[in-house]
């Protein structure tokens, strides 16, 4: 987690990995053995190594020991699942709740195929519609944000907005964490392919997911689409079968023109998995040359015989 | 501020500057104008350049262009001032508030010595005892908040706890805006010399505070303190007469010593002003030759003439 700067669904409220660690035991590639970052709540002293090396994939120095910041438990959690009529009403619910300031700790979004896939899995019976799950976490006055939040989703048309706590809370947002299950179980003559992680400003978030649909209608695929709507990150699998040489090449071109989208609308190929091998190629067309060119100089400058996780993050020049 | 990864009194709420910045347009030694970072809420896309020219003193790079989130100003604030029997107390009681989670958007320390300094500066009226201004915003439940805050002063022995808003509020807070030129007014025979910025865990504060009163006693010197307590960040002068040498040697030694023993609690010596030239020499006892060596191996690698604001952060080998 540390290595991908990684996130996920409680990241709107509580922000990413790198949020909160502290120090790291790094070694680096010469062998030697430094401490990055404080104990201190914040810093101002020296180039900012922590944020360097958390997200660097292990190409910068090998993490040995953390330091991570705690939270409390939060006295009030309740959350639920809300139904809109259209995807659009959907994503423009999401968007307006999140810069309208709802405090939401989860706020999830599923297209009807996603809820259809879901279906598929288990008896969740869920209206096979657009839907949006969240969650609120509050030390008190959970009502009035809930409140709110149902506020700003009734300019929606919302059309189900239930909310509860503890068990009947969790029965509502099963679906939602079983959804990679149901994918991988949907059609046993499909993979999912590289899973979707643009993400985009949350203002265009509504026009994101549209061309997610756009492109899978134009290349004739199955991409159901969700995610960690509340950061403008979504995920979309390109069900495809493996076997059919044209539909993998569909698949692939799917990918990369919403890659080129979303960095088209100002965001990032990659909201939380990292670059890796597979989304080296990326790299380039999000930070331009000369970002990319600073980046090589860093690793050169700190990985002079490149033996730190080669092949990965920064492309070949 | 994006120079120097700046904060100050919101911090406690709302982050460092680091927190609010998306994108920068950067220009780089070699002429080339980049831009780092992206509009998207988060990103795990190659190395974190954003939070590298964040806070690195025009060395890397020089920004010409910032992209910044904002926030909605809250439905509530309300925020007043807390007084104290002994400054263990106040120090112990701003440490048990901020783990124990209360939220707090401001929360900041005065000793007697800065009460007094604040009560010849002005008609502040001020009890000169060791006292907590706290400020709190909330879109709902401040009450609830404000009672939680209070609950944990009264195990400090808290002796006064005045809450208000609007004008009132600010009345209460005046002496803290103004403690600046407090200081600079006090004894037009004295200078307050470099101000001390050190930042340590917020566990350790009371530890850190005692040891500016013992440094300040054992060179007799007067050291007034106050700081943006929340963060474990704190505020020294060591008023001095600059015509007396041996004064100015005893605060310069005061000033080291109060840096070495927050590195010793884990902390830094800078939590907002950053390293400039003047606290150079801090920077390799605080992360060690090997993290010092990798920031000159990265100033090396992105400036490789030394034309970006030489002289400062990184010292000489």
């Amino acid at each position: 987690m540390i290595a991908t700067d990684a996130s996920g669904m409680r990241t709107v409220k509580y922000g990413e990995v790198a949020d909160w660690v502290l120090e790291l035991e790094v070694v680096l590639a010469d062998g030697s053995v430094t401490t990055v970052g404080s104990k201190a709540a914040k810093s101002s002293s020296g180039y900012n190594l922590l944020e360097l090396i958390v997200g660097s994939e292990g190409t910068l120095g090998i993490v040995t020991r953390a330091t991570l910041e705690l939270a409390g438990r939060p006295e009030q959690i309740r959350g639920g699942r809300a139904v809109f009529p259209t995807l659009d009403d959907a994503t423009a619910a999401v968007s307006d709740a999140v810069t309208a300031g709802v405090d939401v700790a989860k706020i999830e979004l599923f297209d009807a195929e996603t809820a259809m896939l879901a279906n598929e899995y288990s008896d969740a019976d869920l209206p096979e519609r657009p839907m949006v799950f969240v969650e609120f976490h509050a030390n008190h006055g959970i009502d009035e944000e809930i409140d709110f939040c149902r506020g700003v989703f009734e300019v929606h048309d919302v059309e189900a907005f239930e909310m509860a706590e503890g068990d009947r809370m969790d029965e509502l947002w099963r679906a939602r964490k079983d959804i990679t299950y149901a994918a991988e179980a949907y059609d046993p003559e499909c993979e999912m392919g590289q899973p979707g992680d643009v993400t985009v400003p949350i203002g265009s978030y509504p026009e994101m997911i549209r061309a997610v649909k756009d492109v899978a209608d134009e290349h004739d695929l199955f991409v159901p689409c969700f995610g960690h709507a509340g950061d403008g990150n979504l995920h979309y699998f390109v069900l495809r079968d493996s076997d059919d040489p044209d539909e993998v090449a569909r698949a692939k071109a799917a990918y990369g023109e919403l890659v080129e989208r979303a960095l088209e609308l100002g965001g990032t190929a990659t909201g939380e998995h990292g670059i890796g091998a597979g989304k080296r190629a990326y790299l380039e067309p999000e930070h331009g040359g000369a970002a990319v060119g600073a980046m090589r100089a860093i690793k050169d400058a700190l990985d002079p015989n490149g033996t730190l996780n080669p092949g990965t993050v920064v492309p070949d020049e």
